[in-house]
């Protein structure tokens, strides 16, 4: 067996099993391993060079909007992680805890961060001193680690690669727009590189993060009806600024307190591109993000004349698109099965016939269209169809969810669709923590957001029949 | 106070205190702060651009040579780290153990990674099957925890950033040839792009990594003539292969293990450039990695027209070079200072008289020699701006190395040179590790390589007397 070339192997349908389905895709795709470690997971090289076209996406729009990086220790000590209340219930139960240093029991306990807002309120303690000193608008890179039970490939990991923005701004104004513009960031990078159509909205307070005084995100529906939050923006007040005394001087000479946010993403939005785009071949691969746009695969490989070709278009094309040829032994249709396992968007079929006629072929991952293509016309081609995968991607995922999303007048009709039809649920709500509760206990379904977008679906709460304040979406959710 | 302006502080004179003032600029140039974990730094926004132009710079040389990137667990479980014997008794008397998730106790404990090895080979015994496996070409950017006694910012630190490569060959002979290769990315590296001069060699058996058969070294000198380790390569033979049992089947169909290197540069580089290049203004920042190449100062900016044409020049510039410009209300001397402090390596005044003459003056921080340039011919004249610059330091460096390195035939020579000339000093050596031994107890040197370019001193070892073997160079190091 082990000499034995590898086989494309078959992934369990969708349909049959949808979590089955996901977690073949993640492994023959070659996304990830599982480690040793209970609930770390290994991201091999595909997966890797997928999250680095992700960051440096991500990156550069952050930068464009004048924020800098920075890198935080990984520890913070216990005494730091208790300093603001609400932030420590949140995460204390689940930190990793470090207690010894080589063979020497530490004074202190130290954890591995699982968020950094305690690391950067010490440092902004430091170095804020005058209004000049504002806005900070910090991010850093790094991964971080949640003690968690039951652990899944991108979608729940003990250890988690993400980026923390930490900014602090002179004024609650400021800081709520920042709040808000990051937000925008998230939303526009996943419409416009990952193809993913998202609901922005914002949290209520029960599904708010800890020390937060509010939660905005963007919220994302997979092919199963299911919601994923795909990335978060958190206004503080001055929360934290009070409990680290972060003060300046402000223009008017008195002593002030800094407002805060943080915002993150993190490789979660990886399962959303695998739920948003895959199917039953495996990986579809939004082009913006692709480590590899364009396959090239040489046609009868053995006739005079088709690899030296194939390798000359390959690195002709280099400049246009990330491309790649595959000119292993493996027979066509296993290498057409193995990048579509691996969601490359355009497959390039070039044979002697092709090369006598000055054309290619060229074939759609996301719906197997055919287009002949005459080699002259390919730099700019390629990009005209890159986008026509990208869009009809988002076009797709978007009349998914518009099919999926549905609304309840009454908390019956709430309950019979989310027992019958999975997708997302509009519907009106008081504003009281005890009816979210009592929707998640008898309809199984959390409030995914307010949407910025507001309907009137009623007049009343779906659960209590006092007037009503806030549509909200109820979903399953990752 | 907290109102005032900062001020540009005096460090202390490199021949003064030459510690104090490393510790100085490294805080005043805003490279590094101090944490609240005890061995941790932060890197501040300018350490952190600065890592990352050297990230992306090795990145890419790495990736032209066919590496991959890949992320693994930051977490080893205790049995993994033990299972190579020499590597387990280097690491385990310095790493931090995690005891706890949560509340609960693991049923094992779990080191941060002091460094990869195992977690590398445990998935290497998973994916590596047959010859067409091979080679494996892994790298990994992440950070590393060794408990380290004394600390100090970038060249000893609880917590730091670095690449680890670890690669798989199907030969011996290839994974030696893989060790040379990197050694020579890093010495380019370091001499292109750092302009930092590095002695080539190998490691002394006493002075190799925990668990390697040969180690190879980047060695380079700084301005009070200790050494500073720079990169290291090394070739692991098949010992870990076999204690982790991954094996293939090879071209004669017969199970084989594979050979092994890794090799690794980390943010200690980032102290040989301050400790390369500084001097009692500051930073002095090579080039090719300075965060800012070019910072404009508009001279009398509240005259009319001068900060607009000082902004449009900037923008201008921006796809030349990276360039800043600094409109703060500080003064024209202040600013000078600030960014040379910083290091900034070509600075561009401005003023309204060379806007009238359509010019301007250009300074070099590392020699202070100023040019005026027409506006017309910035685009050319910038680029071979900063060509001097590399140029002149690295010719700075290399002469200083130079003038600095001694040889010694006698141990009473040796003793005399090691105690009054700070430098390396060139001796012949029987290879024996008693005589290694006696050259840092009675003379205070350790060897910091076998030069690959060997010279013959003498016949004799300078300590026993006996056949000499190899030519090492000798210092005091970082």
């Amino acid at each position: 067996m082990a000499d034995n070339k590898k086989m494309v192997e078959a992934i369990t349908p969708m349909d049959e099993d949808f979590a089955k389905w996901y977690t073949d895709v993640v492994k023959k795709a070659e996304l990830v391993d599982y480690s040793g470690v209970r609930g770390c997971m290994i991201v091999r090289p595909y997966g890797t060079a997928l999250w680095e076209n992700i960051r440096s996406d991500l990156d550069a729009r952050f930068k464009a909007l004048g924020h800098e990086n920075i890198m935080l220790p990984m520890f913070i000590p216990e005494s730091l992680l208790q300093k603001e209340k609400d932030h420590v219930e949140g995460f204390a139960p689940e930190v990793a805890w470090v207690t010894h240093g080589g063979e020497e029991k530490l004074p202190e306990r130290l954890c591995v961060r699982p968020t950094s807002e305690t690391l950067f309120c010490d440092h902004y303690h430091d170095i804020i001193h005058s209004y000049r000193d504002l806005p900070k608008l910090y991010n850093q890179w790094c991964s971080v680690v949640r003690w968690e039970k039951t652990t899944r490939p991108f979608l729940r990991t003990t250890e988690f690669f993400w980026q923390e923005g930490h900014t602090m701004h002179e004024t609650s104004q400021e800081a709520m727009e920042e709040t808000e513009r990051m937000l925008e960031v998230y939303a526009d990078f996943c419409e416009q590189s990952l193809a993913i159509p998202v609901l922005k909205g914002r949290k209520t307070d029960k599904e708010k993060f800890a020390g937060a005084e509010a939660t905005y995100t963007i919220e994302a529906m997979m092919h199963d009806g299911k919601a994923l939050q795909s990335g978060t923006s958190h206004y503080f007040g001055d929360g934290f600024s009070r409990a680290f005394e972060i003060q300046f001087t402000g223009r008017d000479n008195t002593l002030q307190y800094p407002f805060q946010t943080s915002w993150g993403m993190s490789t979660r939005i990886i399962g959303a591109i695998i739920m948003t785009h895959g199917d039953d071949n495996g990986l579809v691969m939004p082009p913006a993000v692709a480590p590899t746009q364009l396959v090239v695969i040489p046609i009868a490989p053995h006739k005079p004349g088709v690899l030296d070709a194939a390798a000359s278009l390959r690195d002709r094309l280099k400049s246009v698109v990330r491309v790649k040829m595959d000119d292993s032994d493996n027979s066509a249709g296993w290498k057409f099965a193995e990048h579509e396992m691996k969601g490359v968007p355009l497959r390039l079929e070039l044979g002697p016939r092709d090369i006598e006629n000055n054309q290619c072929v060229i074939v759609r991952r996301d719906n197997r269209e055919k287009t002949v293509v005459s080699l002259d016309e390919l730099e700019t081609k390629l990009p005209e169809l890159l986008k026509a995968v990208h869009d009809g991607l988002y076009q797709k995922a978007l009349a998914r969810r518009e099919s999926m999303t549905y609304s309840a007048a009454s908390m019956s009709e709430l309950k019979e669709l989310a027992d019958n039809k999975p997708g997302f649920i509009k519907a009106m709500w008081c504003g009281a923590l005890e009816c979210e509760t009592a929707l998640k206990d008898q309809a199984g379904v959390t409030s995914r957001c307010m949407p910025f977008e507001q309907e009137r679906i009623a007049d009343t709460c779906v659960c209590c029949s006092k007037p009503a304040k806030h549509m909200v979406v109820w979903g399953k959710a990752y």
